[in-house]
């Protein structure tokens, strides 16, 4: 896998000219390649992504890869070579597709009543010159795994395009010349990419500041900075007694310290008992206190050995 | 978490049903709990997920949980108990909504037309008995890993309950109360579960008989049994060659067992590279040949220790 080198470079073009402009908004546009492009509407149009995409934040232009078959029956896919189940998607559409889009500027698409005559010139036995690089990715369960710190580095991009495979395969071609770097939501097996587009859309752009009306709403949230990439502990909101169980006291106390202190601990808790590896990863990137790691003893978890003392702060 | 112990039970129940009626279609009704239904309209009327339902494999009822607030404003959400940024899903809207939904038979909803003088009698203090056991899941961060196998133990049920949090958190005393398994689709986080649960009911439904064109399209898929857990390999379909890159030969030889052969080793290369702690799982579970074995060592694998020759076959 070629892998996200486009990705990291653009991610510290970015944040140079962030850092030289100051509060620079931050925006990003994906281009999503689908054959299905009625599967997004929902999903945009409700809630923070459709607040983000009012707000300009967020854009999201959809492309019908069929749109792009240029034989009569506009077809995408073929039988596998060597035989066997399931039908596998066709190279020239995608290419077809991804670089003519990617060729023009950020919102470009394709008009409603095109038809295969006016499609853009392309020229088929050679790649496209994009003028500017942008990540090419490819939602795949056989990609390196998406998660908070993908998403953080796919959130500094100005332009992402996500290409929606059928899940019985892409032409292998597709992944050697076109895609630069693979996503895989998780070890489960979708029908298509499109509903790991809207996962990787929603992830990436709560994370830019804006979205979210409580700007420590994204901060707090399980994984993150805000938490030492833990699992976020209990909440509570009205009414206070429930079927018998009440709101610990500590939280109505209105004891600042106590409160901070107490959601510090069951933040500890809850990754210890459902997620111990994420806390050895707080170990080893520091973001345990001592104060914490005295909790855990004392909750029985054995801190990692710690030969060279790296741990200790 | 008292995670599917329901799951797991219902799970025997089917399949000894399975057994002694032979070939019972197998269906799976889901009732999704949403504060925002219509973000579900395009991912289920689509393709297979569209198909499905046609062939009435799967049925899908969505309820709002809003339409359960029984305050003028409908109010689902307040503020945190102990301060911070974010807002907290109320736990009556959601106790009343689910336990409402899952004391009916599947496909009950609430008429279009009711309004809040109109939902059924609930009691605020007292749990609903259900008549059947329903596996209630909350989509959330905090949850254990879905993945294929958690995707196959749902399969096997006839109705599953899936709710949609609010991932700034939900009152606590939902989690420990009504919900009966938490799942996450990784380590990143959503707006909220509706993305998370379209992603279970598509991996869940298209691994029903009959959901699939072709009956090998789910076993052969990465990480399941056709495949021993292993990544898919590289597929390729028309044209031979596309920009100076043609099909591999023997896929075009028409030699079955070459054929085979090749696909088996490229699946184990491919995990070998990107993913080699499937081969580990393979491994330890006796899904890896003597031949497969010898392929590996020689492209540099180390077989795991094997102290006991349990992996010797």
């Amino acid at each position: 896998m070629a892998q996200s080198d486009v990705l990291e470079q653009r991610a510290d073009d970015e944040s140079d000219k962030a850092c030289n402009q100051g509060e620079t908004p931050r925006t990003i546009h994906f281009d999503v390649f689908t054959l299905f492009p009625p599967m997004f509407l929902g999903a945009l149009s409700e809630s923070i992504l459709a607040r983000a995409q009012e707000k300009g934040i967020l854009q999201v232009t959809l492309h019908d890869i069929r749109d792009y078959a240029t034989d009569r029956h506009h077809t995408c896919d073929g039988y596998p070579y060597g035989g066997g189940g399931g039908m596998v998607m066709r190279p020239e559409p995608v290419f077809r597709a991804v670089e003519s889009v990617l060729s023009r500027p950020s919102g470009w698409r394709l008009p409603e009543e095109a038809n295969d005559c006016q499609l853009p010139p392309w020229n088929r036995d050679e790649p496209t010159i994009l003028r500017q690089p942008v990540p090419i990715v490819l939602l795949t369960p056989q990609g390196r795994r998406f998660n908070q710190e993908v998403a953080a580095q796919l959130s500094r991009q100005r332009r992402v395009a996500l290409v929606c495979g059928r899940y019985e395969g892409v032409d292998e071609r597709i992944r050697t010349q076109l895609i630069s770097d693979e996503l895989s939501i998780g070890d489960f097996v979708l029908s298509g990419g499109e509903i790991a587009a809207m996962a990787v859309i929603d992830a990436v752009t709560r994370t830019l500041p804006g979205v979210l009306g409580d700007e420590s709403g994204a901060y707090n949230d399980s994984f993150s900075d805000g938490l030492s990439g833990l699992l976020e502990g209990p909440q509570y909101t009205r009414p206070n007694a429930f079927r018998g169980e009440a709101v610990p006291e500590v939280l109505a106390s209105g004891h600042h310290a106590r409160v901070e202190r107490w959601r510090r601990e069951q933040s500890l808790l809850r990754t210890l008992k459902r997620r111990p590896d994420l806390l050895l990863r707080a170990t080893e990137s520091g973001q345990l206190t001592l104060e914490d790691r005295q909790f855990l003893s004392s909750q029985g978890w054995q801190a990692p050995t710690d030969p060279e003392g790296l741990f200790l702060s």
